[in-house]
């Protein structure tokens, strides 16, 4: 089976809108093992909506439309698919009915022209929001099937996992593509595909690897019930462990920060942050992960050498002799978290975010993280160099990837 | 001139790539005054590709082309584009000597596949990129043009902004579409539009809301030189500040934080924050601007009560009495960080992120801000309740705006 995704909305074409929606789409059709060749991107314009479904139903077994469902007369995917189809548009009472009790049960006031919402192409169905007001369709027509979805993505991510991914799967009469990703850490992507040559070279699963920022993320796919892709999934992902080792961090929802406290958690250990550079990045991505608090007991960030030394207790002499940006300071910041925190760990970073060397003339990108534990502290030192952002990015990476390494003994 | 984008690459159709380039290209498409009808997304497939490029030239004066020009196999563009145009791809000398000349400055080592980026069609020019190996292209022929350009976002933005925008300019015959946006916090969108309804409704400038969390963005624009289009600006601007008063906290690159750090240095004092339930959020936002150190001394993340009561000072019988999430206790953490950071300034956030209620049974989404000042302390509280991350999110958003506000003496 065949489909062909046409987006809808002319802030699509004038790049105020992102059409994240069609990489969504695109995840599910491959996931359910239906091909998708082609994708359309049309405004709000009834005679270039229907010319370009004219088009994916001359080439595309499925059609699905994302957008121009709402109730003002610049939405008009409606009347492009009757168009089409040469079907004509057909008022639905059940729909009506159900869409005033909706705007009921909201406390919305209803405007004559949520009647626009209720009129289907003869013979489609619809597609319930539960998110929004404006229903999908689905209209079988011939051997061809047109589909059409709401553009808000809260209104339609959630469809396209429920009633759309049920048709999908009764219809696409492949079995669908199951996917785990493993995430990489420590190791850059070439090292990673020469690891791992002969398993990118073959199919089942298929084995690519996607290069993030101070990470690499494995991603094997297979076709297949989840289990048949579990028994192919599980012997190659024992092999990319053996070969990578600790740079494994995880799979799937797992990440380096989740696996971090997971780690400290396991040994009942606590953890406290002291940044510079990163001005709250790391703790920030341990604070996302919902429970954090059991391990997280909290971060202080020290922009300026006296927060360094009232704050955290870095010596005087330490930051004439050193400067804030050494390995010296990154330890005595992290053991001073530590012990001012009254955590079982400390990590710290600082350096030079950029843009351009620091009043002392260390390089922008210089970077040092430091690490205290239960037994000992350590410095270690990096130097990104690609910008603010970017170094800001890798210095919290950086320091994450140094405590997980720790915890697993490395 | 009308233009018709055509977005190369399997990865787009699986969804596991988001084509933000097609926005960028959007835009400035937008900006030069070129109108976009159409674009199209293709797979790495010679013959789709080559039938999407006919198809656009038949309907569109000029087509640009993204992705597909690397090295390997997979990258067809160059001869989706001969084909389509009817014309030889050409080798280039002048081209493999300057790329060859690009890989020894950068170290890189050569293989005879790059030399399939030496090839031109017949007639074409090479654009160049300065942020990687694969030239661009401009390919006239009869009445329209071709253009291609690579497909990595950091090599395609500036070229964008470059070589092809020069082009494009240059080409248009049409004035470009300036744009100024406002940026507007503290009041919904609906109040917004309700106080600038008569100003929407005009044409020169357009003036057209964004909704943002937490905030919403003005963005007015009109077709001309920049001088012509800041003359049309002005007075619509000056309108919307005195309806809308201090709820304008900037314009274009100024931000809610950076306008807070403005007016902190204007005055030469100084800000420290503490966090609960924001993880660093705020003070995040703020360390992401350049200089933020002449304002922010720094921040301490106190996730767990001891941290609040020993490194903040928040008194035992606070958080006994009204508990973390309370007023009271946001207070006295503004006051604790302020005083123990040295600031003139504390701002801080306390409250029940999510999922679901606190151990105490404060619903998910209360939040309380605090902020001491040099003459006085308050707090505030808000109810958010949406889920965790946007519970974060606009919990250091009301924190922003809480302390702009006292900064504006609102």
């Amino acid at each position: 089976m065949t489909a062909e995704i046409i987006s809808v909305g002319t802030e699509l074409l004038l790049g105020t809108t992102v059409d994240s929606n069609a990489a969504t789409l695109g995840q599910a059709l491959a996931r359910h093992g239906i091909t998708c060749r082609h994708r359309q991107t049309v405004g709000d314009h009834l005679g270039r909506l229907t010319e370009a479904l004219q088009l994916a139903l001359s080439r595309s077994d499925l059609v699905i439309t994302i957008g121009g469902l709402g109730p003002t007369q610049d939405d008009l995917t409606r009347e492009g698919i009757a168009a089409a189809l040469g079907l004509p548009l057909v008022a639905q009472p059940a729909l009506e009915k159900h869409l005033r009790a909706e705007f009921e049960r909201r406390g919305l006031r209803w405007v004559e022209s949520n009647l626009r919402q209720t009129m289907l192409p003869e013979g489609a169905e619809a597609l319930s929001n539960p998110h929004g007001t404006a229903p999908g369709l689905w209209c079988e027509s011939g051997d061809k099937i047109v589909t059409a979805l709401p553009g808000p993505p809260r209104e339609f991510g959630p469809m396209v996992a429920g009633p759309l991914g049920e048709r999908l799967a009764a219809k696409s009469g492949s079995e669908p593509i199951q996917t785990r990703t493993l995430k990489v850490v420590g190791v850059g992507e070439s090292r990673v595909e020469e690891l791992l040559a002969d398993l990118m070279a073959g199919s089942h699963p298929t084995l690519a690897p996607y290069a993030k920022t101070g990470e690499v993320h494995l991603r094997l796919a297979a076709q297949g019930s989840q289990a048949a892709a579990d028994a192919v999934f599980d012997p190659v992902e024992a092999v990319i462990r053996e070969r990578l080792g600790w740079h494994v961090v995880g799979r799937d929802d797992e990440s380096l920060e989740s696996r971090v406290l997971d780690l400290l958690a396991s040994r009942g250990e606590t953890l406290a942050v002291a940044e510079s550079l990163t001005g709250g990045q790391v703790v920030e991505r341990l604070c996302r992960i919902p429970g954090a608090s059991r391990v997280l007991v909290g971060g202080v960030v020290a922009y300026v050498n006296t927060v360094k030394r009232d704050l955290l207790g870095v010596q005087p002499n330490t930051l004439q002799e050193f400067t804030a940006v050494s390995g010296e300071t990154a330890c005595e910041m992290a053991e001073g978290v530590r012990n001012k925190l009254g955590a079982a760990w400390g990590l710290s970073t600082t350096g030079v975010a950029g843009p351009g060397p620091d009043s002392e003339g260390h390089p922008e990108g210089l970077v040092f993280i430091g690490l205290a534990g239960p037994n000992s502290t350590a410095s270690e030192r990096h130097v990104f160099g690609l910008g603010r952002e970017i170094n800001r990015a890798r210095a919290a990476q950086a320091a994450l990837i140094r405590i997980y390494r720790d915890l697993v003994h490395i």
